[in-house]
């Protein structure tokens, strides 16, 4: 049970739940069905599970097809769980084939097929095509209800043939132009369409150099064309160029979404969740996170093997070990502003790898400035500190080439990474902080030993 | 100068740069001109600067015009300074008057007036008038060239009027219906205006409920709703209602995409930078890490208190500094997987503020799983060096609170930030890290202090 998101929705919600405890359904029904799908999906996450499930069998179809595409990863689970298998079948018949195909996916197989034996069998074999590709691929998020043009018809012609279909269909937004084998030979925005006069032939208006992509091509890909060329949507083809469906503007959104979550765990060193965060087992998130941590855990054994080759350093001033935290922990800040902020940059196609050496010599001039600003920060502290002249010094030079150096490492990595065509998340985060505090540390105790006499 | 991002387009260019050096602009310019505009984008980076200049001056206005919205923000800049500002007015009037006004919010505000005095007054208007609202808000994105229809209009004379206009219109995708006042009071997608026969009247076929944002509505915002409810675009109205705007799907993309870079940075500890990262100057850079840099420096000092209070046991034995950057980095680690994983989650909406107590009770129990692993790696570990039984159990008992708290205090801080209404982001990166290294401190000596005896 989750508040609805605004004032408003939290009202109706109220209302809604004094027409339940009434057992007025017939009103509380009424009422929730007056709202956006994608409201209704709010709405019914405030209500207790047994509630959800009533109002959710009540809804009409249309309504409940929708719902399911828009109500949290959990509550869709949820709610498959308690509802009849034909019900589902039923509303898998009622929502685009790439969305039914996207819920089923989330399904155990054996539940999947069971739901889709019930499914009308033409739609339950569009459905199976699309569960045939691998996911993640163009294939397996296509819609593949596409509205298909000859090139020698006319506009008016086209427009009496788009009054045959559902006003419902996603995908009018492009009309695709196909020859008699179903290739694909052109593309006649439906705006274009609309602006040319009835005589005008599809031929004289469609673009014919249409950029599409595969049925097997990344899901990332074809979300970066479209977003690239600033397209809606995007056609998909089979091995032999025949039209095979089309992503449109709302996949697209979501595949950029995942993307940047992907990105965004790796970051914080972790493998990327397949699903939403609360639906995921915590075995799944455990097994996930436990590689990174102990690959972490090897690499940072290498400081305290830096540590036991300056014991004698360490012994003889305990109070060097007092500024280790502050020096590594300050390195690793840097670091990680610089390369979240590359990595980012790269991910955005705002730096190339040519430019790294510009990026490189651009972040150490940064680093020069940070550098010398903590340096005189930290000389002060360990003044304060009364550790002697001789420890703030050394301290004050050792921040100064730890943010220097963690500014450098960290505009080398994501670069390194994107030329070893490693993803840049994956290095930049932990990955980084790792290498420079061993480093820092060698950094440190080596200048303890000339400056302090040891 | 970056080579182009295709084998294609890099062959194309290598043609190019032939025909240049044989100073055949004829036909290097034809055989850019035959690409995307998009490409042609591409292809104009891998020049140098002079070639560059020289065939954008030759490129036609309308690929001119969306070359400059495509290429990097950086060859912008160089290529609005290069070619003179009567040029630069006629490709502004060549472009959707929303691009126009971005451009002119990415210079000097002397330069923008100088360049805008030149630009046709009507156009410059339209221009001045988005420029007039705050940066970052619906009002200055949105695109005011939207279709008006009247609601006693029939399908067929919608066709009509919408032929009388420019094909090239963003904006047809959804006709708006407004009043005799110009307020909105429906919308009709042009895909439900195609499906229809020719004698529907509009008011029929509309959707009146119409979801809006005011100029003044965060940009964020609106790209939200707009990805909420599946739109291809949102309506914008000024306080009155009137009818001023709509922000189309690419702008929609475009802004997602600045949101995630700005919760990337945040994340890395630095605050967002506002242009491409290759144009901001480093002093700007500088200023932005600089802030938070400092406040982690200070609250990172903390560890070294935690230090000072127990130096007796540091310099009883020396060997136990040797795990300190081993256990903190570890903590660190762990807290930062947590994290980056629960600001992803709460920014997609997947959790939300109720599901807090579930969430530190999903993390307790990760955390629980790799902290025994964590202790049991440890332990070998240090037994391998040698350094004692006791001091062995103490690094593995550490361990395992260390990560376990982490995880914790992992997931209760951003909970916490959302409710403080803190962005997430800014407090999970280095504040997590920087809190887990002290407090990891005071859970190994405090250890040690009873096992070791000291």
């Amino acid at each position: 049970m989750t508040p609805p998101s605004t004032p408003a929705l939290q009202a109706l919600a109220e209302r809604i739940q004094l027409f339940l405890d009434n057992h007025q359904l017939q009103e509380a029904i009424g009422l929730l069905q007056t709202e956006h799908p994608s409201d209704i999906a709010d709405l019914l996450e405030s209500f207790s599970e047994e509630d959800r499930v009533l109002l959710f069998r009540l809804l009409n179809q249309e309504d409940a097809a929708e719902v399911l595409d828009e109500i949290s990863a959990e509550a869709t689970l949820e709610l498959i769980e308690a509802v009849p298998d034909s019900h589902i079948a039923d509303l898998l018949e009622a929502m685009p084939a790439d969305d039914a195909a996207a819920l089923l996916g989330d399904l155990s197989e054996a539940r999947a097929d069971d739901i889709l034996a019930l499914v009308e069998p033409e739609e339950a074999a569009e459905i199976g095509r699309l569960l045939a590709f691998p996911e993640y691929t163009a294939g397996r998020l296509m819609n593949p209800d596409v509205v298909r043009l000859r090139k020698q018809w006319t506009v008016e012609h086209t427009l009496t043939f788009l009054r045959s279909l559902d006003p419902d269909t996603e995908t009018l937004a492009y009309l695709y132009v196909v020859d008699r084998h179903d290739r694909l030979v052109g593309v006649l925005p439906l705006r274009t369409l609309v602006t040319h006069a009835p005589d005008t032939r599809v031929e004289e208006i469609m673009e014919p150099d249409v950029v599409s992509v595969s049925v097997l091509a990344d899901q990332e890909e074809a979300a970066r064309l479209v977003s690239q060329y600033d397209y809606f949507a995007i056609p998909v083809v089979d091995q032999e160029g025949h039209l095979a469906g089309m992503l449109t503007h709302d996949d697209v959104v979501d595949i950029l979404e995942d993307e940047f979550t992907e990105d965004f765990q790796r970051m914080g060193g972790s493998q990327p969740l397949d699903d939403d965060y609360l639906v995921t087992p915590i075995g799944t998130v455990f097994q996930k996170r436990v590689g990174w941590l102990l690959i972490l855990f090897m690499t940072e054994m290498l400081t305290g093997t830096v540590m036991r080759v300056f014991e004698h350093e360490l012994s003889s001033v305990v109070a060097l070990a007092f500024f280790i935290p502050l020096l590594i922990g300050t390195g690793g800040n840097s670091g990680s502003q610089t390369t979240s902020t590359i990595v980012r940059a790269i991910a955005m196609g705002e730096v190339r790898l040519k430019d790294g050496g510009r990026l490189v010599w651009h972040e150490s001039r940064v680093g020069l400035m940070l550098g010398v600003v903590m340096a005189l920060v930290g000389f002060i502290r360990a003044l304060l500190w009364d550790t002697g002249m001789d420890l703030a010094i050394t301290v004050a030079l050792a921040l100064f080439f730890i943010v220097l150096w963690a500014n450098i490492i960290g505009s080398l990595l994501p670069v390194l990474a994107e030329r070893l065509r490693v993803d840049p998340a994956v290095i930049s985060g932990p990955v980084m902080s790792t290498l420079v505090d061993a480093t820092g540390l060698v950094i440190y105790f080596t200048l303890a030993r000339h400056i302090m006499n040891l």
